[in-house]
């Protein structure tokens, strides 16, 4: 199968290396602005002109590892209107253009596919689409951030501060110079909702599903939870209850003992329950040049051997998105006891000014609201669900 | 598709339940020498002549889950023989006959598949085949037998010992009247044996495996372990270096913030290593009716969809098993140091007579035939592989 590449950075060069390890797949075409350092040999398989793809009917399927939105959008449409699958590890692009890129690689008869949009080299979304053609999936969760697990293993391993282990997880290449999507839970929260639609065979909107990073956690956070027998991870929840979607992404403390406050560095742990399967996990690399190159890859053979996998996610189930159901207790930590705080807290200490709360049980909406207007104000406040 | 399923215990029962949920799968027979209890509204289907099966040309798959391997084998191969595809979760006879099944299979023309005999609900071997199609797999491990995992949990959890346990597991099911190929490690030594040859490609015997169970463990080696912050866990060990593949089965001490030590009760945690994608773990029920029914059926959409990721199987690979590269430290327990120990121990505690020892590093051949030696003279020993 003759294959294009548009966009030559980590994620499309790391493709194409892949490639080699693969039977019958050759990249014909590269778009990029530049030759890559290091693939002067291969300089006249490169183009500037998406056109030079779009109109060779021997190319049958196009990789866009461009990054971004807008961009990637109009070049994927262009794709799928000229007749090729396109694979695409794009989670920005997925998450917001589900609906419209499906629907018009249904119109076409392609394929479009993004298995590393969420879990990177692990084969989460395959997994889960597989799983869907003889089970119901009522639940996906997991660790699907590298940068953040990074810095909280390191803050939990040897009590640094947020800052500074960002800066370190930057030196290593795992947080980018701008990490605002990965800290923030933006990256997390692509995630859970393309992860949502698949699982549930729904269209789920980005701004429907609340979302609160780990940008406020302190070093005095992760030592007062570790004291507890407890560590925090950035998480997406996602659940399927009585024809209701409750989505969100948030801290949660983990006992010290779970699968989940014991996978270290950058590394992702992704779970489904299913009714006939029950609890399964995915771990592995969710980001990286060679793992997501090579889950890219994977669903080339997918589509070049007729495994049409991607039938499955639907798309087209009615069913709303309502966190009003999903309570927790939750570690609450800021710096004054006001009214609006204390008829919520079911026990405390207080350090040095600083209030460490475990809370009643409140729901998600009411405990991400009152954190998004705290850091409105600018005061100082963190939290995480407890996993009880 | 319409099929038929051969033994209908607890699995062949639940893959039947299981493909309610398909579409396009029916259940035309069953072969069994009874209708099972709440079963009579399908008595018609119930058969107890093979030649029903076989000689019905409706029929294009069969699902073997009748247990064992003399009966099984002689069934199985009269299945293909007559150009059926077949599924099965028997790992004693995958294991037994890999080489003769899959060559008849392929002669016919058919497929055979056995997803669930290694992992039970969890889609390992699928995917462990699906990695190779671009990516070199080096390594397979891992915890494969539930009723071990519940028992070691559980005295890590509660101080009990063995015995106690394992009459327990019994109680809830977990471990069978007769638990000697769970405890003893032959069953987690035939799944070490499948996923190798499917990891590698290649045809390796069970009796070049070597293997040492739990059944020798003792509360007090639990006791010792965790004092250290070490957790035992029964492992699949197997790795392709050099062109030679080394693979045992034994007990391995793992730190207590590792994954292995965090898996409860029965659960399993499966884990390959890739050139390109690195590590990649699975979690899930090794075994229960219907996580393993499930895996039955997947396997069978995949017969019915097309999808031959069983033709990567291999088993050609002109590769020897040898250990001798295989060398760890190791935990061992033993009531005497006597002249044939001593020189081998690093360092140790004796306690009311017992010896707790840490070892030089010790090669896999070296430590399972002492551990074997005292085994047959009736002494007390147990040894347990660093991880580190």
């Amino acid at each position: 199968m003759k294959i294009a590449i548009m966009g030559f950075g980590t994620v499309g060069s790391g493709a194409y290396e892949v490639t080699k390890f693969a039977s019958d797949i050759e990249v014909v075409k590269i778009l990029d602005i530049v030759v890559r350092k290091g693939y002067e040999d291969i300089a006249d398989k490169f183009t500037k002109d998406l056109n030079d793809i779009t109109s060779d009917p021997e190319i049958e399927l196009v990789i866009e590892a461009m990054g971004g939105v807008d961009t990637p959008r109009k070049f994927v449409l262009e794709c799928l209107n000229a007749g090729k699958h396109v694979v695409t590890p794009n989670k920005n692009l997925i998450s917001a253009c589900f609906g419209e890129l499906t629907e018009t690689a249904k119109k076409n008869g392609v394929q479009l596919r993004f298995t590393p949009a969420a879990g990177g080299g692990i084969p989460w979304l395959y997994n889960l689409l597989r799983t869907k053609r003889c089970d119901e999936v009522t639940e996906v969760k997991g660790i699907v951030n590298g940068t953040c697990n990074y810095i909280l293993d390191a803050m939990h391993d040897n009590g640094a501060d947020f800052d500074e282990m960002l800066a370190t997880a930057k030196e290593l290449g795992y947080a980018e110079a701008n990490p605002a999507s990965d800290i923030e839970g933006t990256d997390t929260l692509r995630k859970t909702v393309i992860s949502s639609n698949l699982a549930y065979g729904t269209v789920i909107k980005e701004e429907d599903v609340p979302c609160y990073g780990i940008d406020t956690i302190k070093a005095c956070d992760v030592a007062y939870l570790k004291e507890k027998g407890l560590v925090p991870r950035l998480m997406m929840n996602s659940k399927l209850e009585n024809g209701v979607v409750s989505a969100y992404v948030e801290p949660v403390a983990f006992k010290e003992t779970s699968l989940e406050a014991n996978v270290k560095t950058n590394n992702n742990l992704i779970t489904l329950t299913g009714v006939n399967v029950g609890t399964l996990s995915f771990y592995g690399q969710g980001a990286g040049m060679m793992p997501t190159g090579q889950s890219v890859v994977q669903d080339v053979i997918d589509i070049k051997d007729g495994i049409d996998m991607y039938a499955l996610a639907g798309g087209d189930a009615d069913v709303k998105v309502d966190n009003e159901s999903a309570v927790h207790r939750y570690y609450i930590r800021h710096d004054n006891m006001c009214e609006h705080i204390e008829p919520l807290i079911e026990s405390y200490e207080e350090k040095d000014g600083i209030f460490y709360c475990i809370s009643k049980p409140i729901s998600v909406v009411e405990m991400h609201k009152m954190g998004n207007h705290r850091k409105e104000k600018g005061r100082d406040m963190f939290f995480a669900a407890l996993d009880e």
